[in-house]
Order: structure tokens, then sequence, then C-alpha cells
């Protein structure tokens, strides 16, 4: 197979010049297939937040009828997600064989989504017609048509996602471009070519999208849909928009069953980029980094910090000879300029903060800091980062640090001692209690509760010992804890590094604590995101 | 720019045919350019071996002169290693400018690691010896012309990494070839093309590499180099390729600096499977997976279970539904067959898995279930899925959960109950201390035990309960800890996972636990790690 001579629409001037290419976002169905991760609801409505922050055009909520916890998103999704920028999608299936559309499940919990796109899945390679659906190619094509022309006609924009598109086209061309036209014909808006086993590579791509691009024009748009097996999704997506489709599915951070789907963190900028293809709203492409590394927070799945464009050594430099010379020509050595995606240079030779990042920050904060402190500072961050400690993700620690630096000293309470026992009793059941012996205001107080696990029977053991000295805490709530492991391979022995989110209702902050006992670093954590909670509250 | 025009070797019957491409790795060089990993000359001459083993034609050791460690890297290799495969090269550079090749330490320490083969790095971007080397153009060809010269005397083989040769050519393509032709005219085997910034896309390098082809014909061997910012390496590798290159730079894991350098574990397969070329010796592919692992083991680099055919995750089906027509039509579901790269197919069970996937699991554990029990199992894993339990992720505690609902109980030991105290002292000291009662073979034993933190002394304080009644837990060691909170936003009172993995030096395992208290949560996971070890490890 030769590469293709199709009219190329992103660089022939001759051919019609549709800058725009589609952005469709199926993180929160297709991504949530990649093993080892499940998402709540709470977790799907926060992630379809950060997508229409980011501007894609479309988000594919789900399945509903696949799954009960879909049906649910759906809903509430419709009442507590206030897109601006997005179009919600339902996911489905066409009809099935011999069925008919009226008193199809799928269907029907499509429409009950209430979404005013959808998006089913239709086979397009004959094998699977004939042997995954045991039903004739005729029946094949009408399931396709029948059930585009029921969903237009509920008032639906349609796309059609072709299953095994590519596949299917190399075995019978006829008849992946006779299930196509079945859903042109009935009105849908996109079709969706998609290379579902993920085996393709890019001269192919290129070369059948040019095909369909000549057999259906711009009756319909084309969309292409690939998983990474060869580890070319994203340039297969390329070859696919250069051919003529202006639609593009894909999931943040590359998130997928087996090797994942298109990364839409680095077909974006690509296409947008290196391109000039417009894909996100005006000045949303610099919201990338901040998006990806959300998400990847929401799931508690790392980002790869070899991302391309997000990742965090993405434009890191280890040649420290080479600093003066990247500053002076930054691009004769980054393909791009970070900030366009919301990253940052980075070397890594003098990756710790220097003065001037401090004595910003500093000021930032209204702390006056002289030249001892600034050091102090610099050799606080470098020997706590060493041990496990990352200020970036915990700005009140950071900002108690400094202060420390400074020569502060929190006078709000000092812990004598504490103390949380958890017992398995003989039947099995498991009870917490915690005792905190503190000083407030110089009274000794001790305090005991009881918890549904350590952390939580020390929480609140620390707030009753503070409660009647400082009411305001009141006001204060924890919103998240989150645990990681550093070094997983020494096991239950490892260190643990703890984040802890707090509000006051007008301010959030995080917190940090490492240490090889879990109890010791959440706590650590604790005490200093109440010590933040009573310097920034007000009574 | 359009597509190529140019001759193509891989499709095109004219052309003259070359089915082999030449695999050159340069893990042990640009690799270790990785931000986070350091390697010892112990682990370099174990990974080596494996790529010995594997079939790669070059071995690209090091750069002896800007690194010591290199230096002894080449002497040790050239006495331990018995290389059957592979051929070692040494890596360096040009001579300085306005220098004598006589006296170019660079050079001196390239022939002093007595390779047969050496690469030097060669500046092909105009700017680049301008503005970086402070020196004319002309001077710039001598210096390739000359170091050449120079090697091609000693006797060695000559390679010529052209830096930044894609975008100097796009700049200025008229000395990026004079830079191509100073080298080839010396006697330079191979010209290597590098795409150093990462920003180039297929498309782009297939016309670049082309018009190089069209100039230097089949003089010189055309190599390409590639790293992965625009997620495109491995597609510009086998564009590339396309366009006549026959010597693909990358390395193992997609191991790099920044985004990594092109993913051989991808690349070769991809080459070798889909385009029908030969890169390793008969019957190494399958080895692949294998030297992958082994690699990523030897670096503490966990592999990428999504990684294109080596991940874990790469022929994991997850839809129940399929269970049974994959097992049917494997090819119309993977998109090649996975023993070919020594990895296999794997069914993953979850929720959502109906009869037939726990019929195939069953199976495959050597369980006798009747319909009872399959029913007993799909129930189990609704109610605890949604719990919060994730079975997918814990082959180990699935297996007991699947014995059980067959009629099995473990009679390896019965706790009774079990305390955990951490206590915070007055001088800010942790200490935590684990009280574990059970019972063993019909005997009670009451052991305490001290841990850096709670899940490590009550691990500590169960294994001493059990040390006498089962020495072969000497041999049982747990890998690796994971904490997930799910729904974090009731922040110390959420629900925890928590995920336990162990070996036995045979096999790895993995249990999980389900809790709102982390301790419980943990010794959940623990008991069953113990309890499946002490299953599958022969005394």
């Amino acid at each position: 197979m030769t590469t293709t001579d199709a009219p190329n629409p992103a660089t022939d001037p001759a051919a019609p010049m549709v800058p725009m290419v589609e952005v469709f976002d199926t993180t929160l169905r297709d991504g949530l297939q990649v093993e080892g991760v499940s998402a709540t609801v709470d977790d799907k409505l926060r992630i379809a937040e950060q997508l229409d922050y980011l501007g894609v055009h479309y988000i594919e909520g789900g399945w509903p009828g696949a799954n009960p916890k879909d049906i649910e998103f759906f809903a509430r999704a419709a009442v507590e997600l206030k897109l601006s920028s997005s179009t919600m999608v339902a996911f489905g299936s066409t009809r099935r064989p011999k069925g008919k559309v009226d008193d199809d499940v799928t269907l029907r919990n499509l429409l009950d989504a209430n979404t005013s796109a959808v998006c089913i899945v239709a086979k397009s390679w004959d094998y699977h017609v004939l042997e995954a659906l045991q039903t004739t190619l005729d029946e094949g094509e009408a399931m396709i048509a029948d059930s585009v022309a029921f969903l237009t006609g509920a008032g639906r924009r349609v796309m059609v996602d072709m299953e095994h598109f590519f596949d299917g086209y190399k075995h019978n061309p006829e008849f992946s471009l006779r299930a196509l036209e079945a859903a042109v014909v009935k009105g849908a808006s996109h079709v969706v070519l998609c290379d579902t086993n993920g085996g393709s590579l890019p001269h192919e791509v290129e070369q059948i999208v040019a095909d369909v691009y000549r057999h259906v024009g711009t009756d319909v748009t084309i969309g292409i849909h690939c998983h990474d097996d060869t580890g070319c999704a994203v340039a297969n997506s390329m070859a696919a928009v250069r051919a003529g489709a202006r639609h593009v599915q894909g999931t943040l951070n590359g998130l997928g069953e087996r090797t994942g789907n298109c990364n839409l963190t680095t077909v974006i900028p690509n296409l947008q980029v290196k391109l000039g293809m417009s894909c996100l709203p005006e000045g949303r492409l610099e919201r990338l980094t901040a998006v990806s590394n959300h998400v990847a927070e929401v799931l508690n799945r790392p980002l790869n910090p070899q991302a391309p464009y997000v990742g965090s050594s993405a434009f890191a430099h280890k040649a420290g000879l080479h600093v003066s010379a990247i500053k002076r020509a930054r691009d004769a050595y980054e393909h791009v300029d970070p900030v366009l995606v919301g990253n940052g240079t980075r070397f890594v030779v003098s990756e710790m903060a220097g003065r001037a990042t401090i004595e910003v920050k500093a000021e930032e904060l209204g702390l006056t800091m002289d030249g001892p402190a600034v050091n102090q500072v610099i050799d606080d961050l470098k020997r706590l980062e060493h041990e496990g400690y990352h200020f970036e993700a915990a700005d009140a620690s950071l900002e108690l640090l400094m202060r420390r630096a400074a020569g502060w000293e929190q006078n709000f309470f000092k812990v004598e001692s504490m103390r949380v026992i958890t017992d398995e009793l003989p039947n099995g059941e498991f009870t917490t209690e915690a005792t905190v012996k503190a000083w407030v205001r110089d009274t000794r107080t001790v305090h005991t509760a009881e918890g549904n696990g350590p952390v939580n029977a020390i929480d609140t053991a620390l707030r009753a010992a503070l409660a009647e000295a400082y009411p305001v805490l009141d006001r204060v709530h924890l919103t998240d804890y989150k645990v990681r492991i550093l070094d997983g391979a020494t096991a239950t022995g490892a260190i643990t590094r703890v984040l802890l989110d707090a509000t006051n209702g007008e301010r959030s902050w995080t917190t940090i604590g490492v240490s090889s006992n879990i109890i010791e670093a959440s706590w650590r954590a604790l005490e200093e995101s109440l010590v933040y909670g009573l310097l920034h509250t007000e009574a």
C-alpha cells in the first residue's frame, strides 16, 4: 500500500479549508476500561467539569443501560453540571439483530439519558456481523439504518462509531462502506472510523480515510477513534486528519483498555500547534497540563512523567552545561514553547527552587525574609524533598515552613502526646480510639475519641481538644485525604506521603506529611492543616 | 508538505528489496538520560546481556570520556561479556572546533574503548554550528570529515548521529546535506538522522528521509533516531523505514530524556510482524516481553502495563460478553498473536463478568464449579465491587473468593483478635506495637511485635505467630503496598482500598482489602496474601 494522493484539506490549498477539528473525549466511557481504575459517579462529575473547563466539543459520559452507575451519572450531570463549552453525549449500540427499535432496551436507555447528542457503536467488519452477531450482512446494515433513523427521529444528533472499520475495510471494503452509507443516508452527523483492535499503522489509516473521504465527501463529518496497540494511536489520528477526518476521539492521558486510547493531551497540541488546526476554544490550550494532572489525581493514577507536552519531564533539561544556551535560544532546544500547554521548562540539575523563586513567594505571602531566612528555606526544601516531601502539591505546608524560617512559631496549641489503638475483636469487628493530650492556651487537655479509622479518630480527638478555645474550627473541614506509597518495593515498611485538603468555605489549602509510619504522616498533615486554618480563618 | 513519492523499498517491488532493518539499542547511553534512574556498571552489564539475548545488532554502551563509569563499563564488557549476536558500540562526538583530531581527548577515549564500531554525534543544523559552537559552517563540515577519516583510519566502523537533522533540514537543507556528505565521503558506514528535539511528525520525517535517500542512494545506510515529544517516535521511525532507512535507533521501554526515545519494544514487532521486515534473528522476537520486564526490573522502573506488545494489559480483555467469541476467533479481537512477542492473552474479571468469564477462570485455576457456585461468585463480585473492592487488580483475592464459593475454607490459621497501638511520645517520637492472638493448628498463640507503622507491625506479629508452623513463609515477601482513598471527599472518614503485592520468588500475586478503617483494609489484604502464599508455596 502506498501513501495517499487524496485531496488533503490540511495542506492542500485547493481543498476546502476547514481548520476546525472537533475533540470528542471518551475518558468517562472508553477510558474507564483501563485496567485497575474504577471511578465513582462523583469522580466522573469532577472529570466532566475539567473537560468542560478545557473546552472539548463533546464529553461521552458513559453507557446508560450497560451500567447502572452511568444512568445515575447522566441524571446527576443534567442537574449538577453547568457545561459552558462541551456537549454531553450518551453512548449505546445499534438495536439487536432481528429486534425492533421501538422495544430495544439499549436504545430506550440512550434516549432516557436525555442528551442532545448520542453515539452508537455499529459493526462494520463483515466477520463480526456474520460470526459475533450470527446474522446476515443485510440485517447488519438494517440494524444501523433503523437505529440511526430512530434516534434522529427522536431529535438527537447521532454519531456512529464504526467498530473494527479498518480491519473490516482491509477484508471486505464493500461491506464496510455499505455499513457507513446506511448511517449517512439516515442522517447521522458523524461516522467515526474505529481501529478497535488498535493494530493499524499510519500509512494504512491515511489511505483508508482518504478512500472514505472520496466516497462520502462532505456529506458527513468523518471521525477517527484509535487505540494504541502499535504505539501509533496519535500518529494514526493525525494521519486521518491529514486525509480528511475532522473529529478526533480519545481520552485524557491515554486511558483505555489494553494499551489505551489516542491520548488527547498529545494529539490536541500536535494538531493545534504543529498543524495549525483549531481544536479548543481560544485560550484553552494552556489549561492542558493542569487538567491532565487534575484527572490523574481524581483517578489516583499518577501521570506518566514522560508524557509528551504535559509530563513533568516533558520539558526537563538535564545537561547543566546547556542551561544558558537554552535560555538564549529556547526554540533551538525545545520543540514548542511549554507555556502554550501550561507546562514549563525545568532544569533538572538545579531543580530545587533558587533564591529568586523563594523571594517572589515570600512577597506573595507578605513575609519579610532576610538572606539567612531565604537560605534556611532553600536548605529545608532540599532536605525535606529528599525525604519524600513534595511542596509543589502542598501550598499550606510550604507557607508554614517559610513562616518558621522567618522566625514564626505557632502558639495555638502544643500536643504533648497522642495514642491511637485499633482492635479487631473476636467477632471480627474493628474499633478505633484515639487519645490526645495537648496544651491549649496554658490549659492541659486530655481528650479521647472514637473514629472509623485511626486518622479519623485522631482528627476527632484533636478537634475536641481545641473546640472550646477555637470555635472557629467548626468552619474548617477536611475535604480530601490522599495516600501515596513512595518506593513501594519495601512494601509495608515503605515511606508514606499523605496529602490533606481542607477548606474554610472561603479558601482551600493542602498540607503534607511524610513518614514510614502512615499514622505519623497523617498526623503531621492534620496538625498543619488545623494550624493553617486557625491562621487564615476569621472569627 | 505532501507525502512522499520516493521509491519505497518496503512496498515497491521495483525498489531494491532489502528486508533487513538493523536495530541499534541506546538504552545504556541515551536511555539512561531518563529522569530518576541511575545504573551501576553491573546493571549496565546485565542489560547488555539481555540485549544480546534478544539479538539487537548494536549495543551502544556509553560515552567513554564523558563519564568515568562508562570507561569502566567498556573495560569490563570486553572481558566479561560473551556477546553472540550483538556488536558493542562506543559513543562520542566529533573533534572540537579548531582542534586537531590527533590530540582530541574525546576521540582518544573513543578509540580506547576498543570497540569495532563507534558512533559519533555531529551537528547538522546550521544554527547550532554558528551559535552553540560559535564557529563557521566550513569548520562544522571539517569537524565531521576529519573525525570520520580519523576513526575509519583507525579501523573502526563509523556511524554518525546527525544531531538536529530534521530541524536543521527544515531551516537550511543545504548545510544539513553538506554535513551528511562530509561523513559519507570519508567512509562512514551509517548516517543516522536524529530528531533530537523530538518535534517532528511522520509525514515530515517520511518526506525528508525520502529526500536524503534520493540524495545518497545506497552508498551508506540511512539510520533514524527519534524522541517521543509528539508521541510519534515509533511512527516517525516507521515512516523513515518506509522512505528508505534501514537502521533504527531506540531504547528498551522507551527510556530516555524528556519523553523518551523511540521504544524498541514497540517498533521491532511493528516492523517485523506488520511490515514483514527482518529485525531480530530467527526465533528471538518471542523473547521481547521477558527482556522488557527484566530490564525494567534491573533499573527498578516498573514497566507500564499499557505498553504495546509487552505490557501486562496489552492483551487483556475485559468485556465479559466477548470472552467466548474471543476464544473462538482470536484474530478478530487481537491485532497480533501475543505469543509472537512472548506475551499472552489475559481475561480480566470484574463485576461486569458473565458466567463464561468465571467458567474460563475456574478452568484456568483447576477448580470444579457447579452452577450455584458460579452464581455465588457473580453475586459476591457484584456486592463486593459495589463496596469498593476491585478484583481485576487482585488476582489472588479473586482466586480465594472463587475457592470459597466452591466450598473451600482455609484452615492454616484463625485470628482470634488483633490490636495495634501507635503512640506519639512527648519528645515527638512515634512507636507502634501490634498484638495478634491466633489459633494455628489447634494451638493458641499470642505474639506482639513492633513496626515502623501499624501495617508493618501487624505483618510482623502475624508472621511471628505463623513462623513455627509454616517455615515456608520465609520465602514469601511483600513487594508493594498501595493505598487508594475512595470518595476522598469525606476525607479521613472515607473508604480505603489497599492492594498488597507479594512474591515467593516463583510467582507474584496481589490481594485487596477495603474498609473505612485503613488498618482493617490492610489487615484483610495481609491475611489473604499469606493464605495465598501458603496455598501456592511448596515446602
